[in-house]
């Protein structure tokens, strides 16, 4: 069983851990998240990052360049932190409730990831002796998106008293910035601009509008318990004052409803129609729907690991920020961090595509065609791209973004890395493999591929019969500009082949017409990228039987390793790049990563010398890299090299393990998990020929299990130390291949353990 | 006969043409350098880049990087215009002379090339029917750098009257912005904060100081008539007022002394005796001296073009201007616009040694050792610039700087142009081989040499027996971070080369223990220098028979110059970095500079075939490109092409071809242009072996002569149609080579034109 509740007593009241707990504590539904801040909160000098944050919401902000030069990016995108609906003060007679005042009998803060919920949870005794026991619950509703709730109960222990809460709702918020930390933003300015506070029927209303952007959102508040609305310029109080006598429990429930222009023209009229219906039924029917959805979820994604209890709890709650993370429409996607915190401001990577959609593929597909249509209704932005790249057609996607515009400040390790666009058709082509669904080819899938081919072939070029592409940047982001680099041209193979193959299936089912008026695709075209897919150099060095990472990487020089001081890691923050660029040193896997998502264009053997040559100068400097060693050490039959890579990678944020978790959660390395267990150890693959699976035990485990769906079929895999068991929980039956042979799944099979 | 004299009869009064004239009429001496705004101004309305520059005196700026990463530059110095002591305002009774309102009846700007002055020549008449005629004439001396003079005469023509001279002194000047144009900075602060402004026995002084560098500079100013002085915070201002009669000339002569603390710990004194020391004497000895300094600069290196008139003009002011911009201690360097104005921020670049240095070193050698001296004394920096950028051993130089630290804010195209490195022990070898001077070499040159190639060996590496230098950018910079540039590698080979050669000299002399206890220099380094030099990859591609510009040049695709509209060039205005990057296209001259400055590396075919492949895809977007493939088109024999690109280059300021010499002059040009004659049609080389020269005369012309210094010796040479004429003007006889024969020039030798 899975581990659904973690929960904290006493969890730290230093700075420090009021951070970490905001990011680990938070809720989120994937169109909202709210940090998890004490609504009272804390005393002066403490820092907080105290947010709201909407999915695809965001401002301009200018970013200088040090040098001008054509087509560098001059703006970026910032997600904004929209409203602060947390505040309640609540008052017990004339003394405030504080945890830093009075004294702490006990406390706890839990997260339920079955029911959804977050509580905190305090035995308080006041200054003057009053005691009483304090149950705070968030939840941001699966069910209703535009919905945060904060439900506040109060139980006085000793006595009776007059109690007051002081609810705000501010409109006047700015995102967090701290010039000294180089992964957040170093300035900020007032970006949002708040247009009108109303006070409404019980309700009150914020209306901004952002600075550059011109977007609008609308946050609406309401309580269950009446008071009094006072409005400022930019923000709305409500007081309630009522009597509590000993042993009563009284409970405030606080609404929140947001609103954004991006998905609605009237935003201001969704967020007060979300906000009565969802003040409209009794608390506990938001949280029955809660848990329904989230069991639903669980069904379908769960992953138990027997035989380590903390790293399945670590797994469940990666696989939880996930669902939390992932945007339930197409005008959002998965920030780096998810809703969690303003690290990475909010930027869309190819983590998305490369370290999150492959969970999601296997899991709850439909959340990856949200994400690939929102690549697609960014399409024209990609092509506009391209063309300031220098590109006469095709598009090229932004390597950080979130409206669609490219937000990178340093080319030559942002917008060269062009494998972004290799990685959004892969996802598509992951997506059509695992469910089937032509209709998304048809509609958005095909075009996406053509355009991204086009693009291949714009900035590709023949030279001495093999199609070259040279001044491109692959993932490792301590080699950057080169040609040739070994991940970009094999992806961009396979994007052109399965070119191809889409343009014979459009036409199979008469459905190439409408492709062929919008952005005209002719059987010129698709030879064209056979041929370069076909004359694809994929760079092989005979004398080591490897593939080197790009034409040069191997001539070199050797990174010192052992003259490198244990405090210059992460070397990005101790080198400079040049450093970096003229030494075999990777950031993280690239090749190795060619080798798992491409395993068939390369002999066992070149992937095992491959293996072994770059695991030697690999610094895994970044989160994404561990589990794709990891995977490929499970391919390979290295057993114990991948339960080592493995490692502790899955508690990265549970366990604060990096120390930045305050910033937000990870949640690409949350996806690298998954897959190091599903695409690692039990070696599945999607291919073109089918479903596979080679499952191996970790042997610190006694069995692991989860479920897939596979072309509407929904499955079991269960392993323990002797054998997999497959079952077919629903749907059809479906062929896979088990240990390389293939066999029908009807409704269960028991294969013994191999390797 | 050179034309001296540079005169234009009603110069425009158009904006652009005032701006321009602020360039072309400038004074400088090679210290301090004042633009030709007029004394009285400009109406309001117009733009003035109105300065007073000091070479090598800045201030640092903040220099913001998009994304911030390890050792990237955030601060870079600026050249600060020090002070405005050109204000003059002629009230002539009541009626104030502007050359925008009464009437000009005439008007003419001169520069004396000879005299080493400019003058303005006004005949005007007032509103009220006034005339006058009026004539400036201003000097920076070059036998007293600290001052400038105006001399302000005024005749009455027609009237007598009241005349009142309004002579200022502003101490509260900034440096120009504007936010439009990329090539000048786009933001400036008050660098300059005013500390004291004093008026003492009928002098102004106003010291200043940089608000982040903290340096100091004063500025003094004196009349030759008496008058009132009035102070304010950060100005004086003198008022002479006098009765002029009609047709008796009146004559205000303006002294300005400028002195820094750079120099001087005792500035403010220094500046107070330097102006009491020119004022005390004649302005017309203070001319006489100017004129017999340039008498002997002529001397040595006056070069006349017979045949083209507005060609011998152009390059008499083009070498003018370089001594004009030449610093005349080791506290400066020659700025790429001289002291002419604020473009490129008056830093200092490879110019210097590859452009400039070329010149003097066969004209004025003395310079070059300033400007060598320069570098030695930054010799520190470049050992912390070596170590930011993971050096453990060795110096880098800055590729951008004013005061020794790095000032790129664009490191692909910045920092990574190591070769500036090997162009400054390039130019310490030219300097050793023009001049013989062997003590410089024992207490600079050595150290310098040595420090720069432990930086070679401290980047490259051995790759298959060969030595590899791998993530750098060469002179293209259309073409950046590449491994293996042919042209850096050929100068790091050179400089090993020379460093094991000057280990020997230095052992022979009995010089080097001085230099084992500084910076330490072992035999064993010096075998290492040795055999890197030995094993230098040059990059030969077998196929074409040329030198690849680096690695992977060839493999990259062509440039569609055909498909490229004209007003798309110069390229780097219309194109992305990496998408320039991923062509075959050079901005400027690269491989086939190497060929010319090292041109015994490589066999004739080899370096035509080269020159061949590169004039076909080199857009000469910089303008030291031109006049290097004219060189190398002497050397190969084709005459008509070294004439075609040559073309209009030597007239880019004087007739600003460009557009942008109102930012300043272009001195890399101004050398180039030199060097294409001498280098180029006379085929003058120094090598190890010996002074070479291999004339030719270009069609248009009818001849051209020149003279240079070689070990102490003075010789003239004079090319018509039939012969080459060498004289020995003083000094020993030398050996030389002339076409490749070896000749003794004892007197006088003629040797019939060849080619």
């Amino acid at each position: 069983m899975p581990h659904f509740v973690y929960e904290v007593n006493h969890f730290g009241l230093d700075n420090d851990s009021l951070l970490l707990g905001e990011t680990i504590f938070h809720n989120a539904n994937g169109y909202l998240g709210v940090r998890a801040n004490f609504e009272e909160g804390y005393p002066e000098g403490y820092k907080t990052v105290r947010g709201t944050y909407i999915n695809g919401f965001y401002d301009f902000s200018e970013m200088k360049q040090a040098e001008k030069l054509y087509g560098l990016v001059e703006e970026k995108q910032t997600m904004l932190n929209v409203a602060d609906t947390q505040g309640i003060r609540l008052f017990l007679g004339d003394e405030e409730f504080s945890m830093f005042g009075g004294e702490l009998l006990d406390y706890s803060r839990t997260l339920d990831m079955a029911k959804g919920t977050t509580t905190r949870r305090v035995r308080w005794r006041s200054p003057q002796g009053k005691e009483a026991e304090i149950t705070i619950r968030r939840m941001a509703s699966f069910t209703r998106l535009s919905i945060f709730t904060i439900e506040y109960r109060v139980t006085l222990l000793n006595c009776s008293a007059k109690l007051r809460f002081v609810s705000s709702h501010r409109g006047d918020v700015m995102n967090y910035h701290d010039p000294d930390d180089p992964r957040v933003a170093a300035e900020s300015f007032q970006h949002l601009l708040v247009r009108k506070v109303e006070a409404e029927r019980g309700s009150s209303f914020i209306t901004s509008q952002t600075a550059k952007s011109g977007l609008f959102v609308c946050s609406g508040v309401r309580h269950n318990l009446a008071g009094t609305i006072t409005t400022g310029e930019a923000f709305a109080v409500s007081e309630v004052t009522l009597d509590a006598e000993e042993g009563m429990p009284v409970r405030l429930v606080k609404y929140t409803a947001l609103a954004d222009s991006i998905r609605h023209t009237d935003y201001r009229q969704v967020c007060a129609a979300e906000l009565e219906r969802a003040a409209a039924v009794p608390i506990e029917q938001l949280y029955a729907e809660q848990e329904a959805y989230l069991t639903g979820c669980w069904e379908k994604c769960s992953l138990d690991i027997h035989g380590d209890d903390d790293l399945n709890s670590a797994l469940t709650y990666n696989i939880y920020q996930l669902i939390q993370s992932v945007t339930k429409d197409a005008y959002g996607n998965i920030a780096a961090k998810g809703l969690s915190g303003e690290g990475y401001e909010g930027h869309y990577f190819w983590d998305t595509e490369m370290y999150i959609q492959p969970f999601f593929v296997l899991t709850m597909p439909e959340f990856c065609k949200n994400l690939l249509s929102m690549r697609y209704k960014t399409l024209d932005m990609a092509r506009e791209n391209a063309a300031i790249m220098g590109c006469k057609r095709g598009a090229l996607f932004p390597w950080r973004t979130i409206m669609g515009r490219e937000c990178s400040g340093h080319y030559p390790s942002g917008t060269a890395q062009v494998h972004i666009n290799g990685d959004i058709a892969y996802a598509v082509i992951a997506y059509y493999l695992a469910t089937g669904d032509f209709e998304f080819i048809a509609s958005m899938g095909a075009e996406l591929i053509f355009e991204i081919c086009r693009h291949w072939i714009d900035i590709g070029n023949y030279y001495k019969g093999k199609f070259h592409i040279n001044g491109v940047t692959g993932p490792d982001e301590y080699t950057c500009i080169v040609n040739n680099n070994y991940f970009t041209n094999a992806l961009a193979k396979y994007n052109l082949y399965w070119a191809v193959k889409i343009y014979d299936l459009l036409k199979q089912h008469g459905r190439l017409e409408p492709l062929e008026r919008k952005p005209g695709i002719s059987a010129a075209e698709v030879a064209e990228f056979a041929r370069a897919s076909e004359a694809m150099y994929l760079p092989y060095d005979e004398e080591l039987g490897i593939n080197p990472q790009d034409d040069s990487f191997l001539q070199k020089r050797a990174w010192d390793f052992a003259g490198t001081p244990k405090e210059h890691h992460p070397l990005l923050l101790h080198y400079h790049p040049l450093h970096l660029y003229r030494h075999q040193v990777c950031k993280q896997a690239d090749t190795v990563m060619a080798h798992f998502i491409l395993e068939d264009y390369q002999s066992r053997e070149t992937i095992r010398r491959s293996f072994e040559y770059y695991e030697k100068i690999t610094t895994h400097d970044s989160s994404l890299s561990r589990c794709i060693f990891s995977i490929v050490a499970s391919r390979l039959g290295y057993k114990e090299k991948a339960c080592e890579y493995f490692g502790d990678s899955a508690k990265l944020d549970l366990f604060n393990t990096h120390n930045n978790t305050k910033d937000g959660i990870h949640t690409a390395n949350m996806g690298g998990n998954y897959m190091a267990i599903v695409y690692g150890f039990a070696g599945l693959r999607l291919k073109e020929s089918g479903l596979y699976l080679a499952p191996v035990l970790p042997d610190q485990w006694t069995g692991y299990e989860f479920t897939l769906s596979y072309r509407g079929s929904a499955m079991k895999v269960a392993v323990d130390s002797r054998a997999c068991r497959i079952t077919l929980a629903h749907g059809a039956a479906q062929e896979l291949y088990l240990y390389g042979e293939k066999h029908t799944l009807a409704s269960e099979m028991v294969v013994p353990l191999q390797g």
